[in-house]
């Protein structure tokens, strides 16, 4: 099983987390078939932690998780803080986890920019 | 003459505000003719500064502008703060100026995720 752990900052704003969530639904219903998983979790202010989300994963059995650091760009936070989180689960034998480059780095994001400014133009 | 104004929030970290005029650079070499012109500007701690950015656009012959929020929630900064920095700059007659959804609104960021995690799978 594979699970896609997509880690947002957190909010102290109910709206934005939602906003998470409701991306992650939508990530969750465009896969594929790659994942049998998609979830989202937070580095602070909201609820799961990454260790928490992690383990949930582990728990119903993923043994390849993918985390995606949903972060514009390559700060403390995706640096240091992400991977330390990611270090605090104890892995079990035949568990994989794998920390994806942030989203400001993707490619793509060139397009989506372009695409964005489009759609009011 | 149609530019598009992309606005961070801006960093202490010269690193990051390097990385958002880097990605204006992407986005100028994958635009295929619409924009005259694409560049950058942040809400703080970097230059040039919303108001800024725009009044260059406009000294330089620009008409139409569009700004992007390179934002990826909803926050006071895209909902309140970003209008009140464009609001600053006297229009001139015959420019117009749109603020487009921020980047976290895109429909294409849930591919976008999905690209970022297969990167690493």
């Amino acid at each position: 099983m594979r699970a896609l752990l997509i880690v947002a900052h957190g909010s102290r704003r109910a709206v934005s987390n939602d906003e998470v969530r409701a991306l992650c639904n939508a990530v969750a219903a465009r896969d594929d078939g790659l994942y049998d998983n998609v979830t989202c979790a937070f580095l602070e202010l909201a609820e799961p932690s990454i260790p928490a989300g992690l383990e949930a994963l582990i728990k119903k059995g993923v043994r390849d998780i993918t985390v995606v650091p949903y972060f514009l760009s390559a700060g403390r936070h995706v640096a240091e803080d992400i991977p330390a989180e990611v270090a605090k689960v104890a892995v079990p034998d035949g568990v994989h986890i794998h920390i994806a480059p942030y989203v400001g780095r993707s490619e793509a994001m060139a397009d989506l920019l372009l695409e964005q400014g489009r759609s009011t133009a």
